[in-house]
């Protein structure tokens, strides 16, 4: 891990651009932490980390309140990292079925969020392998965010997050209802209630899919993008309770 | 109305009991206020004050933190209140059909809750009259609990009451639906998701009827009774929200 930028924000949070194996990320660490802190793995849908960056940076300042490092690393053929064929071919024909009011396949669903879910989380494991051996990160660890599927797969596969935020507004594969039932973390979803462009008993049932004895579900209202503050304030809560 | 009883909690709580047109009731108001403080009215199932009393007591200590009174009062028919016939003939209807496991029908649910909920909500307005009247509450008020059909009614008829955080734990009639639609403050609709007497279809069918711009749905696990601490933590956010 090389640390590429380093920042003091106003606020004191201390923000350092990576680069890992070639991966771009970026490291906030809280300005008041005395000793190593708890970190949060913000995840975010394949847009690209310029253009997530100012929500990404609320979220992170968000955890930083509540005396915890976030970081995020750019995805497969997402923002500068080398564009990706395949990936760019489904979303094309998502795309084009969205404009046509065609119903989305499960096809097209697979080939959109399997392959980027099978390259994504073994580089966020590096990500937290790298993130762990700095002396400013202890863990435990918390993974936050969208693409819900990365959240998913991580939360099955990597023992050392203890609990997950997850947002629940993004085409999900069948296969990852199945891997969903094998998640046994403790869970926070939040669901955009009137978010037209997502399936709402989908969200629904895989909510239910899950396997954590403690989960939580949160539905708001506000469209996909307008999740409302107070939704952020609990989900503070949830890892104030698993990571402190 | 007329105080009955007068107890200081350990915790400087006030807790009187009253009667007000023989209808028995509790008032507790926080030990530190200096000032008139809003209310918070604790909704209930049917079962007596006696039998809720120590979840009512929690619910007003949870209320009392956040510098809140909080009131109950005993519904028709229950506790030391007459006897009255007709529910207690649909209380032994649906006892009948859930112990024979058949199906509730929409009858036996009207009979069994609109009755209620026509003779309640006027004596719960009567009540707001009578605490708004002392010189401890000032408002602005919030409905908290069960039954939900009471707390629909309170809201779209009781323009005092501010916001409701709703148990979405019991049989809800047809008609409901409709005045669900009507309802426009804020609200806050807990669900236990694994709640096996419950029908969650119908709690997230009414969580969506709600006409509410703002409207919150927490759904946890845990069981009909099982509802998490941390549950009653994200409530009094939205009560703090919505009443300071």
């Amino acid at each position: 891990m090389r640390f590429t930028t380093e920042q003091r924000l106003d606020d004191g949070i201390l923000e350092r651009g990576f680069t890992l194996d070639e991966v771009p990320g970026i490291l906030w660490t809280p300005g008041s932490a005395s000793a190593p802190v708890p970190l949060i793995l913000l995840g975010h849908p394949p847009l690209g980390l310029r253009t997530m960056y100012p929500r990404l940076l609320a979220r992170a300042r968000q955890c930083a309140v509540e005396g915890f490092a976030a970081a995020t690393i750019e995805l497969p053929g997402s923002g500068d990292r080398p564009r990706w064929a395949a990936a760019e071919q489904a979303r094309a024909d998502l795309r084009r079925v969205l404009e046509a009011g065609e119903p989305v396949s499960d096809e097209i669903i697979d080939a959109l969020v399997l392959p980027l879910v099978d390259r994504a989380v073994p580089e966020w494991q590096a990500a937290l392998d790298a993130l762990l051996s700095l002396p400013d990160i202890s863990g435990p660890i918390g993974y936050s965010g969208g693409l819900i599927s990365i959240g998913i797969r991580l939360a099955v596969v990597e023992p050392r997050i203890v609990a997950a935020g997850l947002f629940a507004g993004s085409f999900v594969p069948r296969t990852m209802f199945e891997e969903a039932r094998q998640v046994t973390i403790p869970l926070h979803v939040l669901l955009q209630w009137d978010d037209e462009g997502n399936d709402r008993q989908a969200a629904l049932d895989l909510f239910d899919a899950f396997g954590s004895r403690e989960k939580t579900l949160h539905a708001n209202m506000g469209g996909h993008t307008g999740v409302p503050h107070f939704a952020g304030e609990d989900a503070a809560g949830f890892f104030r309770r698993h990571l402190r």
